[in-house]
């Protein structure tokens, strides 16, 4: 139950501040055997780093993995895999300001109330550089994914920016890794790269919907009550930075639903049962259907932007702040990795779960 | 790690199906010295209990908890309190077509494939039974809350059900107890009254949203990265029958906002920090405020109905399938109660939790 | 983490006091597919149930276990097994000096000290009752282990009282069941009887060592660090009342050993390596072996004795106490089915825990 | 549940191989505003290092401890903490030979058998190097109760090597820093010394006794019945490498006692029970007495030894072994800080579970 944890069998801690000397992620529970390279963790990070484009943070890290236990002769052991990520851009400098003030909308006056102490650097802990810790994790756990279920994938994409959401009839998976904003819609793509120019030149920020679908996981994974799929993944999803609502399948809709539209009704197919549609999100009494599991996250706007915003110091004093540290105008185009990592450790967790209590094995259906 | 539990420290482990003999919680890790009679909590199981009008189920349950363990003289002692509640009202035979045909929209098949046996009375574990044990749990969680911090409150009502929704101008929090919706809106109630008895009478069902307000919390719990308070409510929600969305404070809508207007603007009150808003929902970084605490969820349509689906049967077969029993046409009504219990063990698992690691001092602010 | 569980995977929670309304034990994690009856659980029972003879408590309790959830058809479904065991025998009265007084040796005092409220009544929590719920348990873990290692076989037994010890030239497995002190040498039972009749005349008491051994495991059980087959082990009979000692093979006399000696030099056999010998008892590096695994604990002798010893009152006052109720002169001899039933459950449970994280599968000697 | 995890809330996961880059420990749940330096670590780990003198191994290994994140301004912050031990003298060419080869009474076999794959340098995962984590953990631990509990203390000692005791006439707490052997008796650490060369010179081992002390730690540790603090600490010790044996207070010997002379009589004193004897080793039912706490554990003498041993190859042909490293004649010695080690942690772990769960309010005794 450590608080800086996740996962059941595949146990991941993560650690490290905005601007201490490293951070990273410790793994317990990875099975035995899975090929491991710090290019299959490297791969996965290069995606979320900054710097990338005019849309995220300027601050540049070269984010580069080091793997320090758990991998010998190129396989992963079954113990502990250590992996670290240095800290090297860390101009405290444009921190300064934040050292006495709150920023309205971020976790410094909720650190500072709980621990009487804060690593104010670039939001020390509560900073979004944390989530590279889980990209790192991720890749493995699409290792271990890759080895146990050969053809499962994890994608994530964007689908809502502001008020700017996608056409779902233009939905092209070829699409995604072709724009700077992991969209599957070309014209979005175009249209929100206007939106946010604006926003970002008015130093301000927005919101956004990340949606992330697990295709190829078989049916039967997760458990009542408390672990199950959807509840890890609400978890798993909730847990990053920003992030403010979770849904599965049909989501918050599915209080819009009548019963008779959202049962996805069932067939037999070739190889096991077939769904009609899946408002369920691939998910049912918290168990895989097999069918794709989906699973979104709202991520708030930065909170760190130039419009000034009334607050407090430290010793109660009405003041005003604008940061002026280089961020991103959309959090959430960085999120989109965050998440497959994290769906992908989820999967991986409870692929292992449901084989210690059932042994893999599975009810027959016709 | 056990799947039928959640907690850290104050750890809720429910067990039992729809129609075996009992259901219960087994609750470890309460504070001693908590006052707790079975009327503590009785209260709260009236409050869920079906057939109290025509909008819920007709089966009929005493649900009397009670207490087996861990209360001496009418106070908890600090070991573990078991909670049972017997199943009386089980007409087996309501249910006789579902043991072979899995009904759309519902866990039958899932449970069916993972385990490859399945109580199929009633939905056996799946049912919604089941968070009645989670309500008890939630009666030991607010005594224990009483007695901690004595103002502290956990109100949960509808705000959504199907297309109709509340008006929050005509919010009043006295109104909730006077329906049969938990909705804060008499209007609302009057509305929502003749659209769902049309649901009814054609054997439809369908989904609804509830809120549950947590006010007079302290600030300062939850912990990062995987401990957060949002994370874990966003968990104990996702958890409960039929919920596919959660949301903290703005929620899904996050994503349209820019960041000046999602920044809740501080400024020094008599007691501490004031806001200018809470689109936060009372949380900041994983960990609370002050604000007052809001979480939403929305639960699907009840796929038990009388519109008839496709589906299949354990050998496969295409067949049709209509569920006769006593269902409810919307559950999100007796979820109301489901979602405060679930929000009393959060808040008071991370009282604990926070005690543990900071001994409850806080950083001073003024 | 509850403080009332044990098991990573199949995961015991026990609840309930002496001489309330009940006690028993919560399971998660069990496979589905396992055949059980309640005559499955009560046959380990009966082998620890007070009253079958004058080494053993005079208070009478049928001990009879009610299988409340979890198993359908005679199968376990694989959702929580609650197990009950009604209270029925409370002479509250034989206790009533307790309720002022704290017994020497006994957890009166710490529990009052810890909690500020205790069950006195016959120990409450404390009271050695409340291994009736591990039996219960163990009955499951013995079921589950009885399907998937078909083989595999748990056996405790007595291998000293007080100052007698078993002649290990002696050993004869079938001994075990055909005398009061489940010891495996017919001559030290005789010489046992004398010796227990003794103390039991004289109101006193007496400890015991108990070993298990658990013939039929295979090897790869366990994991590194923490996790350690032995340690968990150790923690299993650590936490059974009175236990002031735990042993791995050798145990403590391999501090005399040279290296030499404690080496068990290694051959290949039919069926993959043999050892010359057990020091190890059967775990190395926390890892099951195959050979046989043997675990030992010390059982202190009880505290509620007819010589009167000095104490104090809740008040601090000084006084003498002696405990008139039925108690055991030798709690050792019913801590044997103890003993067993927590080995079943640690290892039944490190099976589900290993094939989760290998899948089973094995590294190839030869 | 991760597997090489420890600790409820102060929850440590150590990582690393004996040869690989780095080794180390990520600690969660530490108390914020702990003052602490890498000095406050390197004190202990210092105390542990090899190469000191002739009785332990040669290997020399600098063991600087690293702080990667979790202090700022030099306290602690109330997040992971990331200690890392860069490993330096890893001459793997001592190993070679093992590498096709199982030494007898050690892991080699057993990890190769549950992963089918292991990092046979030094032992990898199952090296006794692993301690060296542990010690840096119980650092951080110390510095924590050095805050919250100004007058306790943690001092380990040798009281058996083989077959040579200590006589508890001479203990001298003065004695145990000033001879290499941590041993509380100045006649012993002569005697020993002499028979320590002469196993030394022959290439041979031993085993030992250590036991750890815990004095000024406050009644009401532990919780019923998983949680005890002997169960802990059981488990604690017996994770370390190579411990065999277990005992809390009067120990395996308590099996000797009768009840009337096992019974620690209770008086009142100026502040709260004073106890005539501590049989009970500081714990009653799990929970602490306030009285001195008392662990020991036995650890089995090296399995790297130069007296030719039988074994198998991983192809399972017959061979022998020598292992002609650098190894400790005792490891047992350096045992001594890790014992230490894993008490601080322990204590400390269950003073913030308490915490949790009592608020430290204490029952009113006088």
């Amino acid at each position: 139950m450590s608080m800086n944890s996740f996962g059941h069998i595949f146990r991941v801690t993560t650690w490290g501040e905005s601007h201490g000397p490293a951070l990273g992620a410790t793994i317990d529970g990875c099975p035995p055997g899975v090929p491991l390279s710090p290019e299959d963790i490297q791969v996965w990070l290069d995606k979320r780093k900054p710097g990338q484009n005019k849309y995220t943070t300027q601050r540049r890290e070269a984010d580069e993995v080091e793997i320090l236990s758990g991998v010998f002769d190129g396989v992963s052991t079954g113990t502990p895999i250590q992996l670290m990520i240095r800290n090297i851009d860390q101009r405290s400098k444009d921190y300064g300001d934040i050292a006495e003030k709150f920023r309205p909308g971020h976790a410094d006056i909720t650190y500072w109330q709980k621990y009487g102490i804060r690593d104010y650097r670039g939001g020390g802990r509560s900073s979004a550089r944390e989530t590279a810790a889980r990209v790192a994790a991720g890749g493995v756990a699409r290792a271990a994914l890759a080895k146990l279920v050969p053809g499962l994938s994890v994608t994530g994409y964007m689908v809502q920016m502001g008020t700017e959401t996608i056409d779902r009839a233009r939905f092209d998976w070829a699409q995604i890794g072709e724009n700077p904003f992991w969209v599957p819609d070309a014209e979005a793509a175009e249209t929100w790269a206007t939106y946010l120019d604006g926003l970002r030149k008015a130093g301000n920020s927005v919101g956004a919907v990340i949606e992330v679908t697990v295709q190829g996981a078989p049916a039967g994974l997760g458990a009542p009550v408390y672990a199950k799929l959807d509840t890890d993944l609400a978890a798993a999803m909730m847990s990053i930075n920003a992030v403010k609502g979770v849904e599965i399948g049909e989501g918050m809709s599915a209080a819009m639903l009548t019963g008779d539209l959202n049962a996805d009704e069932i067939s037999m197919g070739e190889n096991g049962p077939v769904y009609s549609s899946n408002h369920a999100g691939g998910i049912l009494g918290g168990i895989s259907t097999g069918q794709d599991i989906v699973v979104r996250f709202a991520v708030k706007p930065t909170s760190s932007i130039l419009t000034p915003r009334r607050t407090i110091t430290k010793s109660g004093a009405a003041t005003e702040i604008i940061t002026k540290g280089r961020h991103d105008p959309c959090v959430g185009i960085r999120a989109v990795p965050v998440g497959e990592a994290m769906a992908a450790c989820v999967i991986l967790d409870h692929l292992l779960l449901d084989r210690a209590q059932t042994g893999g094995m599975r009810g027959k259906i016709g």
